[in-house]
């Protein structure tokens, strides 16, 4: 059982963590920590925590179990600002989308303590600690992104912890993560984007006929509407691969293209039922 | 009260309008038309028709409403098959995805009756005469595109019908349809699609890593999963308005691609806050 544990980001995924150690008693204290009040006063009424501040620095003080699970580009600073008063041997991890830059400024941070990066793959259409379930990892895919340089007994205790609250565990490098997420979860966002965008500047737009809106677009487009500030940390942090991720999404579009533009029957079938076979066995 | 009415494609669309005829007592008989011995039977079990065929000339002799739900490719030859049999006088209209070249070929086919071309936007993650459901078309939009020389009263009798089973109507040019229809729903499925061709290509295959997709990402693709033989002709049938379509999102990818090469943080937020902004109105 962990004695103090801080939250850095007591909303939905940081308050379905502090809940899922709450409701499974995995920590004997919990310091909720948010930026604003009234984040701070539902995280509570919520029983999300058993304390809440909007001081991390006091939050993480003598803790030994801290999860951050704020915007990914002020990690390292907020890891520069905890480091030095978290409980020796403390484990700290994190629920960011993008792994290799925050693993890389992070984890020398703490030479007296554990620094694991993770993701846990889960969320909600709702945000904020109003939304946050203590089986919200249930059956959920939670990845852990150790080191050549990680503490083995840390990264155990870690493993077990995540795995108590209901996730499955996979272990891979921070570099090979960003590089799969680039493809299988920031690409579909970024498209999603440009879709609305493709939409805002046809006649559609223009004509105000909302209701010619097809459900493949709402579907397509579901994600877009998530937090910009959010996605644009995760474009910053993970650009490289988002970049590479493009570049083939482009070649993608532009065979396609040269498919309708030849009125390749054929080869449109083809193309088009490959996706479907492949789209079917999820 | 149409005398006999034949639905060509009985399946999804076109049993939910059969149906909705039946229920509303809008047909005194309704004739069925598919292909496959076992879509009859279970259109008939189904009670969507009071008779059922393979035999698409048969099923149209003599009706006085027509209804085409088959795939859109083939459309203007079946037209060309049935002109001959039908009532004098009778409303001929389809649900096709797609509206120029049909109508540009199968208005023409009927000297003696009349022709509308018509698209409900309606649909449903399942299929065939199974998934039938009489109220499907409630509260949804249901395009009809006339041109000049459409009857003004035969367009008449099909908005009243339209509105009876409980859609609205709005009514535009076939070209209109086709070039909005191109970028509300033909480019958000070509993109699933192009996204799964991405996926497939990407080492989250080639290491097996299912587990790594996101939410986004199975929104994103969901209609990927449809009909490649369908959106093959749709592919074909609005090949123009979709290449346009094709070549206005590819300068949206090429923006975002600039925006993220450059680190350029405020450009990012600004383009996925648009995004966003747009998306909520939804």
């Amino acid at each position: 059982m962990f004695q103090r544990v801080a939250v850095l980001g007591i909303g939905l995924i940081g308050g379905s963590f502090a809940l899922a150690l709450k409701e499974r008693r995995l920590a004997r204290w919990v310091v909720g920590v948010a930026r604003r009040q009234e984040t701070l006063r539902a995280a509570l009424e919520n029983g999300l925590c058993d304390q809440a501040t909007d001081d991390a620095i006091e939050a993480a003080t003598g803790a030994d179990l801290v999860f951050l699970a704020s915007p990914v580009g002020g990690m390292p600073d907020l890891c520069a600002q905890i480091a030095p008063v978290v409980a020796e041997g403390a484990l700290i991890t994190d629920g960011g989308s993008t792994k290799a830059r925050i693993v890389e400024l992070c984890e020398p941070l703490f030479p007296r303590a554990h620094f694991i990066g993770g993701h846990p793959m889960a969320g909600s259409a709702d945000s904020g600690p109003l939304a946050a379930r203590g089986d919200l990892f249930e059956n959920a895919t939670w990845i852990l992104t150790p080191t050549a340089q990680t503490n083995a007994r840390a990264l155990e205790v870690l493993r077990e912890l995540v795995q108590k609250i209901g996730s499955r565990t996979i272990e891979i490098s921070p570099l090979l993560h960003d590089e799969l997420l680039a493809v299988s979860s920031h690409l579909p966002h970024l498209t999603a984007s440009a879709l609305v965008h493709s939409f805002l500047k046809s006649k559609a737009q223009a004509l105000e006929i909302e209701a010619l809106v097809a459900g493949g677009w709402r579907d397509g487009t579901r994600v877009a509407a998530g937090n910009a500030e959010m996605w644009r940390d995760i474009c910053l942090d993970n650009a490289q691969a988002i970049e590479g991720s493009l570049e083939g999404f482009a070649r993608e579009i532009e065979t396609l293209r040269a498919l309708v533009q030849a009125r390749d029957g054929e080869g449109l079938e083809r193309w088009l039922d490959e996706a479907a076979c492949e789209r079917k066995r999820f």
